[in-house]
């Protein structure tokens, strides 16, 4: 029987944090980047700005039109070809977010199907043997292995094995379990 | 630690078999009921001819004003007393439906809650203790203890325990896990 990934959308396939920083620096006028909040007091000051702002979140279109990450595409698709994948994101929260996440989910991965697309709240009754996500409070209570996909908002974890990008996510699943 | 029970949205918690009915008749001029369709044959006659127009599940509004079966929130809520509750509906095959199935269980189980809502295509991922199903498919690849919620629709399967209202649900799980 294949293995099975349970994948995140939002800063996993998604770089939902890209969308979050251009809203914030529209609203503020301020010019944060990316590469700015990767240094830990930058991003402070960053979240601090953008926290009382998040509303923009529960409005129409914000997920429907989010970049989807370098190889995303290409490696999930390599990765259905030996485990079963389910996309498990925790949307649930988001009303308006749900049709839009599933148009962006046939949009850029067709391959996967509302079969194997999962909204949620919580993700610890998700049985699965890898877990990638974002999340420190997903990956706690996940039983299986789980995988961090780095953001400025988990910098401070070290508990997890913590992958950069899509790539290294390949070099360790694929072939499959060979290297994690 | 609380066992854990999915419950399942259409023909479990809300009765969706009574609007494809109504959505039915409307279309056709007929007049089934569903006290009629509990008879296999003529169960057999309306769903030959409702097949054909079951596009209107797709359509915005179906899933937002189904009645709730009667003693569901009560039950429910007892339940919650004694054990982890989930709601789990296979909802992501009809995408206007998301939001207003969190919008109707805000409206009839409020006590429930983003967290633990969960909208998905397979369920067979899913750890719990109990399903409360009215579908074969979902129930026969389930690892706990599986509870067929009676519809005309399942009227054939004799493999799995079977519940004919929420009292008789109430009467199996509660106090917890005495009579299942």
């Amino acid at each position: 029987m294949m293995k099975r990934i349970a994948i995140d959308m939002d800063d996993v396939l998604a770089d939902t944090t890209l969308k979050i920083i251009a809203e914030t620096n529209k609203r503020l006028g301020t010019a944060y980047t990316k590469e700015a909040i990767s240094n830990p007091e930058i991003a402070k000051e960053f979240y601090q700005q953008y926290y009382p702002l998040r509303n923009f979140l529960w409005e129409k279109g914000f997920f429907r039109d989010l970049p989807v990450f370098d190889d995303a595409i290409d490696v999930v698709k390599k990765l259905q070809e030996q485990y079963e994948i389910f996309i498990v994101s925790a949307a649930t929260e988001f009303p308006n977010s749900l049709a839009e996440k599933l148009e962006w989910l046939e949009e850029h991965f067709p391959f996967i199907g509302w079969t194997h697309t999962v909204f949620c709240g919580h993700k610890y009754m998700i049985k699965a043997d890898y877990l990638i996500d974002d999340h420190e409070k997903n990956l706690v209570k996940f039983e299986g292995k789980g995988l961090l996909f780095d953001a400025p908002h988990n910098g401070h974890l070290q508990e997890y094995t913590r992958v950069y990008s899509w790539k290294e996510v390949e070099g360790l699943l694929l072939p499959e379990g060979t290297n994690v």
